[in-house]
């Protein structure tokens, strides 16, 4: 048996802190003992880590990452084992990626081909939503089986017509399968059909930057969609959670559902948090790096974010992580801006710049580790191994410097994309020391890690129900 | 030094379930282990507490008692000894009562009062909160003080003309003081104004009878006097904390004014989740047994209830403990509801009923515990001595047998008060053995507590705050 | 010249009341004078009415009639010649008829078609609304060609999938012309790609009675669409009218955008006001005389549309006049309550069921000509020649005995379809006199008019814009 | 018997617009006939007045003045003489002022001192409402009397503690008077209370300029007491009309009460829609004369108003005509500035100012008719006498030319006091003759009424009620 002992930091968890000593047994949480006293001083390990002056943080939960995923003719760039070891760096022992299902295939094909992307290759642990493109009797069917094998939440869209779009037919017969089977629909709320129209238009207008792309999605068409995927979803008797929440009327939408006592939940992510259309409006097609949809908010929407993370209107905060280079991806989009792809790095930066929010004083410290660690594992199924620190819980475990500072950069990160969407931004707090089930994978800003560390988790259902 | 374990049991706190022994140092948790590991079967102790099939929760914490309150002319019935005694019976382990400040009188000479009847009385710990019934520019002063010696929470009374009640301006005067000193305004939100019109107009038409107590307290006369608080708040930029919340409409103004990102908080009690009108309604002057303000409201109103606990516009259970025996105490109030004292037993039932929630599908054993003993706590700044079970904390713990049947009865409970507001009502679950700060105070459903081993403890200011 | 004088009546118009005699030349309202004055008593005429008792009212304006529409393989029982005469019975002297777009065809089509069924046929007169079926490049254009010549609003369906459907994309398209040629887009609010889901389901299970057809057709989902029509108008910059109004839950979506300021409409129609879930539910597949789309919902539904017709959320009430026999043609849908022919018939009984709701003491005389008369005339560009008594305008007058009963019934009435939908029911009020444009059609309860007096009357746009 | 004809203008009403000549018999409306029609030649009047290019509308109601107001040891500068005179100029033609009850004295004898005041002295017709003070037993068998006699509606304030401030039962109980005796209830809804505390605090930290008369008197406790005004009149089933409201806030809570169905009403006034508090920031001591309460508000608020007139939220603008000279009067207040008198002068240029906003895009033109004579006149029992031109209806007309341009100034106003608050600003519009029961009181803007020739109009219970 392997021991490992976390000596003198200040255990941080979604509903506690405490200054104690964490002792790991084998790879899991075995035992915490108020630091100091004979209890912890009982404790005898192989290692000893000192975490005095430091936080002692549950490994983050990223429930939304899109490695290698196929999108408008190119992949993401990050491949499971450069996004989970970027994800390691920065403090993120488990994602959640999504299997995609294509149209006229089926979940199992995709989900194979995920799997087949992902095992041996992750340096820490990952697990599997499901994509369903193609909603029919015999999809339906596949879902229960899904379910029973730990993959228990299906996303669709309600934009991306031709591709991932699902018509409200398509939608309901879902829902009403993941009431009976406890899978969790997990919503792409914008409307897209209502969108195509309005980018054709812009598009005949010669209005082809990238920040017609924020122009064109307009936060009424998500809330919109955000309504209409909560009905569908009252109507089925079923919980829903929006992924990429990032308009004030989108957090309304939510607010009120919830009010009204319904399962609806929403997750919102670091760019609607930190980043603007300012962004988009970058010039010389710099904004391309911004274009992820939901699109990027004028700064205003942000205050109303903040406010849904304080009020629990929004839950989890995840990256939806879907890297693609400037430099021959993103041109792709040069002259039409419905040609760039969608989507942003950030697996690396999500621990790091929430940690921000504390100092910025948008959230309390066990807030921080709510919505990054212990929500999202509660969320999908993953508790109580992942999301906190706790007795039987995986050892994983995250030593913070809250004091430390750093520059965020393309220079300095792991990601494998070329740029940063946060450039030269300054932060205060900086992950030293992962454990992923006890092993180090990060030690003192040494990568220790290695590709195929990480294993597949499968997952009970949402554990996250009032 | 002494040492308890307790082995095998099931420990739930307010985010995490976890099969975990507790090892118990001089009164404090000084660790927990995974049941069954090396690092568990390495505790040593005193003393074994088995806990196999039980529940471990952290002792409940009642932030609403009125112990030996002056009122219509008599006294609450029970004493601080016979009250904390009950609540231990009832695995509640902290109490928070009201000091109360006399028109012409300084707070200083209530408090002093209040430490004077609890003082080496109590079975179980006890902190303070003050009503303060006179507001003025000494008034104001004292506020600062108490706050520094740990008295951090200010009761205000839009009801009870001539008695409590303060006006607006005396609330805002408040407000803003709590504003500057980090205490919390603690309200009573009834319009007390119009309801004294409407109590004499039905005294007059000879509607004399209990029921009609409930009748002229109406529930929009709660939800005016809530909204009202909520804006003298936050023209004050303070916190909220609206005590026994019964009505639909004044959840609702609690739900908009919590969207709105205010810093307001609601708590509600168990006689308005469980009983309603119709015990109002009892013959024979037996509705009198139910008389208390805010009053039992039509059962419509407890879905809205359920509802605001599960969605958090309810963050706090509490009892507004104030007992008055039928015979004696309530006949005092015949012909006459208006004279019927105020005020319901239940320091004892609260855990139990709220178990009871939990069995019937209400809320989650993690959500009980939240209610109950978590979010009181952090509410009034006796986190993380009290609340929960973590290392470092106070051994305030309850043994929960979560199986066990019961009848609630006046024949049975503890507390000093000649019926009971649920008299026949089967419960499942039950508590067992009772810790305070380590020490046996119920043992196996035996008492093994002491006048004066509960202590007065210092409060810090609000932890709940976003 | 001709000469009508109406002597000695009360005259009422959306805003007054007042004893006047009405002078009327050449069909238009010339002169009004208080009743005994010198300018009154100075009034000739060839013909003079006496109407001492009596109310002399604008004739009704349905803005929501549907003669000989073909649908679900057959075709509504009223021709345009027999609905405009059953109209006249009941006060109504202007109908808009709805113009069909068959997929595939052009707007002009389908308005020439409809012009052939209505010319030479009509006892009053009449204008058109057009169904837009098929929204494509050539419709848009063809869309600003009507509004020019008065044919100035566009019925959307958000039902209907296959038939009369547009998707969101359309609808938007459609919108936006319109925002630019003043037109008005009508919407048949109702999700109807999710309702088919619950359709086939419900079928499936063998819940094949007209009852079934009001309980898959959820007031979820017509209040779900009724917000997406909102938000897409706002999008589009555009006023939207719903038509056929019949959930609590819609009313609420509509009450929420005139908050907010949206140029939003809504219409409901008698059988929501009077019948509901209980007729659909009357044995023997009598319930398949009272299937209409949207459906008739629970009584409870009522309440919200007299409010919102009191506070204007509501502003219009029209029949959605659209009968089938129940012997040949309702029957159609034994054993599958999806292939009954949706409609009601009810453009005789308009008037009488709202001043019915005049005595019932819903809303005012003035509210009643307000949401059948003058409003309609002044949403659909009608205005000042219909749906007011004042001098200039058409002379369409009705004089209406207030004091009379009458018992709604088809053993009476005149409408081509063989049950009427309020049989047996008991009003107060009748129409006695009716002329249209000062040509008497109905003489005191004998029929006077004749087909082919009732002309095509374009439309100006909607004036009813804040 | 005189006859007056007015020829060629376009009539406006509430609800229609006519080309028509209008023909008043004895001073009232006798005939209205269509321009050019034979019926329309036939007219013959004494003396014919030539509306040609000129709007024909009734005679403003402006239902809320103060004449001769005693107000912080001063009085309000116009008497009933000067007022009126100045009404008539601005085309109002009916003003209800406000009878004071003083505290410990009874209602009738501040009617009779109004009546005193008034009679004898008017330009045009007057009514009363009674301003509350002292609710007592007395007071409240008082008030069904007044209503009796046409004094129908009551003021109570929620402001001004020691002055005219009512209590909430204060309130209830006049409320539920109302309820039984048809009387109204109007409220200034400030929360004097906490206001008060506000102004001691601001006047301590030496803000004593005319700003911070603005600042003190929060737009959150205008809402505060607009919603407990609200809910206190849904206790009592009365109805309630709101005065002056100026906050975005509360026209919220108006909105809110609306869509409930509650007979809740809302006036506004020109001060709020055109000034704000820039005004009140005006440098020496300038922003004295914009002084009032409730206070303007910053520009913001102005939107939520004039979609408050165009939602029906706000259903009145009256003018809370209260006049005080800058020298002498609001200079009062130097040093001090709840020492300025509250009021602004404005009986005037309300029919202007409104005119302006429909020049604007504001408010239709009907809209403008209906905000200023109708509702007013329907709102406080005064129709069909005033508020249109209809038969029967007294004959109070303002020709108006549409088209002229005038700069309103205290240089050519007729109000007895020594500045404008509109100084400078250009309105288009022009009262040109105005008509006082037929009798011209403005001829072509030469002033042609006399002191004496307005009488007294008791009033009807209030005619808006749904």
């Amino acid at each position: 048996m392997s021991r490992t002992l976390i000596r003198g930091g200040l255990v941080i968890t979604a509903s506690d802190e405490m200054h104690a000593d964490v002792l790991i047994e084998d790879g899991r949480i075995a035992a915490l003992a108020a630091s100091g006293t004979p209890a912890a001083r009982a404790f005898t390990a192989d290692r000893t880590i000192d975490a005095t002056g430091k936080y002692v943080v549950p490994g983050g939960v990223d429930a939304h990452t899109h490695m290698e995923l196929p999108f408008g003719g190119t992949f993401a760039s990050d491949t499971f084992e450069t996004g989970t070891r970027a994800a390691a760096w920065g403090g993120t022992t488990t994602i959640v990626d999504f299997a995609v299902q294509s149209v006229g295939h089926s979940l199992r094909e995709g989900l194979d081909a995920w799997h087949a992307k992902a095992e041996g290759n992750c340096a820490v642990d990952y697990a599997f939503h499901m994509i369903v493109s193609d909603v029919n009797a015999e999809t339906l069917k596949e879902m229960d089986l899904l379910v029973e094998e730990g993959v228990t939440s299906f996303k669709q869209f309600m934009a991306y017509p031709g591709v991932f779009y699902s018509d409200d037919g398509q939608i309901l017969r879902a829902m009403q399968r993941s009431a009976e089977n406890g899978g969790l629909i997990m919503m792409h709320a914008e409307n897209g059909i209502a969108i195509d129209v309005l980018v054709e238009q812009a598009l005949a207008r010669g209005e082809t930057g990238p920040r017609h792309h924020g122009e064109v999605r307009k936060a009424l068409l998500e809330a919109e969609a955000t309504h209409r995927a909560i009905r569908l979803a009252q109507v089925a008797g079923a919980p829903l959670y929006v992924v990429h929440v990032s308009a004030t009327e989108a957090v309304a939408e939510l607010a009120r559902a919830r009010d009204e006592g319904l399962n609806v939940f929403g997750e919102t992510c670091p760019q609607y948090l930190f980043l603007s259309t300012d962004n988009l409006a970058e010039p010389d097609f710099e904004g391309a790096k911004y274009v992820c949809s939901t699109p990027l908010r004028p700064k205003e929407h942000q205050a109303a974010l903040w406010r849904g993370l304080r009020t629990n209107d929004l839950q989890v905060v995840s990256t939806d992580h879907c890297p693609f280079c400037f430099t021959g991806q993103k041109e792709l989009g040069r002259g039409d801006f419905s040609k760039i792809p969608n989507g942003l790095p950030g697996v690396e930066n999500r621990m790091d710049l929430l940690h921000q929010a504390v100092v910025d004083g948008h959230i309390s410290r066990r807030r921080w580790i709510e919505i990054a660690c212990a929500t999202p594992a509660r969320m999908f199924g993953l508790y109580p191994k992942k999301g906190t620190i706790a007795p039987g819980a995986d050892a994983d475990v995250v030593i913070y410097d809250p004091g430390a500072e750093q520059v965020i950069s393309a220079g300095t990160h792991h990601m494998n994309v070329d740029y940063s969407a946060y450039e030269g931004k300054r932060v205060t707090g900086r992950v030293e020391t992962v454990l992923s089930r006890g092993v180090p994978v990060l030690t003192e800003r040494e990568y220790t890690g290695r590709a195929g560390h990480g294993v597949y988790t499968p997952r009970a259902t949402c554990q996250y129900l009032t």
